[in-house]
């Protein structure tokens, strides 16, 4: 009766069809506005879809008291493609995620521990603002200012996840005060005051 | 000097420039392919940015030992046009998310609690499976089997993000057993003994 | 009056512009989650937008007295990127097309001879199913679980179109009982018998 | 042992999560740039997902002795959102489908009676034309003029199916001469004769 | 020979067709993620596809000495679900249009008058800016931070054109200092000092 | 107090993510369905998003008294990906763009100089024709048949833009004077006399 022989022809013909189920990375290729070549199906294994880097705590002796630990497609090769990344979010009591935006992607925050203010900004003004504790949720829409901080006595942890596998993450402060962008120019684009500037650009190491 | 004035014409030439930046749901009205109207930006607050529904445990007390509980767009009115949604997964110790896919998105699974192992099946019939612990991300591509199944002596718990507002969910067992699918066309299209369509129809309730 | 030499400027200014036109598919070169490269523009001709390999009947000496014939980008390269491809189905009398999902298309299925019995089951596991006839249509929207099968005393054939130059194919059957997935891990997620699983195994050629 | 109460708390908890399965079109209410608003799904029915319009013959008894049959969101609402349509082909010995666009969507041909003379004319005014047998296809990348003409004895049937549920159809004779596009705006962006344009618009209809 | 006639079935056939061609927003009707819903086709005129609101100079009587003037959809219904908007910038001599981002859309920047200082930021904090002059192009690329100021002795002139019917404008100094964003969270999420962000609201007319 | 140290786990976590800010064309790369290769981050400067070559006026010393000056990512790299590029229009008094389409891209037009007459063709055979003036803003729709042309004593000048990198220009007649499509297939396809074909082919250079 059933006779394995009548499956040749069919896995045969659709030997290819499996290669767009899903394109994990090739870093080493060049990446396109759609997201990186794929590794060769056939070197594919379980491990390029799975990724352990979020499992360790972040450092949070910094000055801002917090840590942001990726899992875009540069860490995580298998996301190419598929919408999704995420980033684990370290944040000690009195530690804060400055002001930052993600150009490329909206952000679902759960937290997992501790006690979370978290924030954004609309075109139109507008701030959301909401104190979030263990399991909740909060939805940050495509580009727009937000941030995230700590307000309890114990460490807080959260995970963001991205619409993209690769959000991009600008972060105001360093935007402006880390980088290279003149102060002069900082002033006529911000109406910062220069001592402003010149204290920030101090602090965070920012020229020009 | 600086003047307020200066803003207002800016200010109001913009002020409906801020619509899209989200479009919370109003779950009134008519879904269309692309998500549903937006509620007016003059009713929305910062509630309909914030999800409280994963906070809970889900109850495990079922045949499953397990519980999916979501925040799709129809529970989470904020994520609408988003490209995002999440889900709690709850696992007691034996208990299993059984074989499912969902049609309209990628899943990343984070594991926050106990030790889950999952696997999807790829079109090609590869199998990848991985026992996951604490921390650690997975993976799964649109559209393809796969489940997630406690193996710990303590219950597990993790949450799946989507790539979309409303990814679906199709449970096979469900779909086939738990359905009015009649039995005839059952036994035509997966080629199972009739005795084993009718066992499972009548643990699960299915008719025809 | 009129003069050719007008056109030289104009043409040459827009001598790229047509790239985009179409992408034929260079399978040597590395899929992308958007598809493969393009053929180099001057090595395309006509024989790219055509493909014949339809044209013949499919071989339904098999156990599912039936055949899938594809015509995806990896056959018929000239779809790459365009959102479509295309399969024939040859249905003996008796024959049937198994349960199985397209991971990231919707089907468009179109009965050119005989009788054909089809249908889908839905996230919420509603049923829809008809028996179609020559020149009726059937949309199967993506990612669910669907089937065909002929139901006169001749044989059927249909073309399915698909939204994707990629739809993938995820046969249910295959998925559990032609791969590596282990018997185990079967029956703790579908509640089959292993005595079923087993069965089918033996049959398909799984293992594990 | 199995008990049918632990399906309450997972099917309702996902009894929105099917809406966006499918969208099929409530052509009363008003378009949108991503389609129809969604029929209820309570009110879905098989009868959504069948469509019987392209069964019959088209009448060739006219000036091109052809005949195009849509079935595009207005005629068949269940494709509303899922990225395809189709159209049905008759073209009598003689018979043409004059050149015209898509402007919406590329379009796969299927040859499935007769003999069909196709082809497209790309951005770079290269031409690609092919003469098609039953079986064949042909594939119109997005946009571009193309045609179809019978070259046999026989009347020539083919299916077309386009990579959008509403693909648009421009023909170029009537857009020209069917229209109220002014005579002399015609020649001044045509460089056709003055009596060419009135001869056609005589045939057509078109004033202006 | 040739007879009007033919044409009726065709035209018939197809009078829906042309719906999608273009969807003018009916801004009355809610908004959703893919924009508004479509006027009805019979009542749109040749006036649902011109703007001449960007024609008259915007006053540069403020204090940034500079103009933004919209074009988006909610000015130009025509644009809904086209994927472009515009915006005029009028520029005096010494004036600036300050740090800001669209979240939703990249921006080509087309200076017609005058001598235009633009620039942006990157992710990675590397600045790129550029002196432009009439007819220069410069493309900011999608949610970074970015700038224009005038640098010559006369008034400029640019217009912005979006990659979105609704690109969305947040502006730094207004989003921080125009809102009712708490002081305490500014000053914890950017490092500000609390005189810089106390002397902006007094002048923006920001609370909290 | 502030350290920079506290920079350096956060920046280099993040130094992959901001590849995807933009993709700057490698245009020796192999073109995709989603657009060019990315240039290495490391190589892109400012010049890569600034593009200088739409400043000049274009010749309009020729048949149709009138100069299409393409800024497609063919001409400006940094437009890959972005869904934008540009062309400027230079139509001397009396001059014309002939009626044309673009496959892939709507457009924005806007009159920056002169009186420029502009109109489109929908699928309905409606026509919309407006005369502009300085300052005005026309949309088309994409794939439709278009044109532009100067209704005034002195030169026009417009810059079009498009909602895609590489729109496609496909020129009505030269698609069939200029190219080699038979003139026999021409006169079945559009219903003109052959003597008309004849005499257009020799103005514009076509054969076949």
């Amino acid at each position: 009766m059933f006779h394995i022989l009548f499956l040749l022809p069919l896995l045969l013909s659709t030997s290819h069809a499996s290669v767009n189920d899903f394109c994990v990375a090739d870093l080493k290729g060049p990446d396109s506005p759609a997201g990186y070549p794929c590794k060769p199906p056939v070197k594919v294994t379980t491990h390029d879809f799975v990724y352990a880097g979020l499992a360790a705590e972040g450092s949070t002796s910094n000055i801002i008291n917090a840590a942001v630990t990726p899992a875009f497609v540069a860490q995580f090769p298998g996301l190419n493609g598929l919408g999704l990344s995420a980033a684990r979010l370290d944040i000690a009591p009195g530690g804060v995620i400055p002001l930052h935006t993600h150009p490329g992607a909206s952000e679902l925050l759960i937290v997992t521990e501790g006690l979370v203010n978290a924030g954004f900004i609309a075109s139109d003004n507008s701030v959301y603002v909401k104190k979030l504790s263990k399991g909740q949720l909060f939805i940050f829409p495509q580009g727009l200012l937000h941030f995230q901080l700590s307000y309890g006595k114990s460490k807080a942890v959260a995970y963001a996840v991205f619409s993209s596998s690769n959000p991009g993450l600008q972060i105001l402060d360093f935007a402006l005060f880390a980088s290279n962008f003149s102060s002069s120019l900082i002033t006529q684009t911000t109406f910062l005051d220069p001592e402003q500037v010149k204290k920030l650009k101090s602090v965070l190491g920012g020229s020009g």
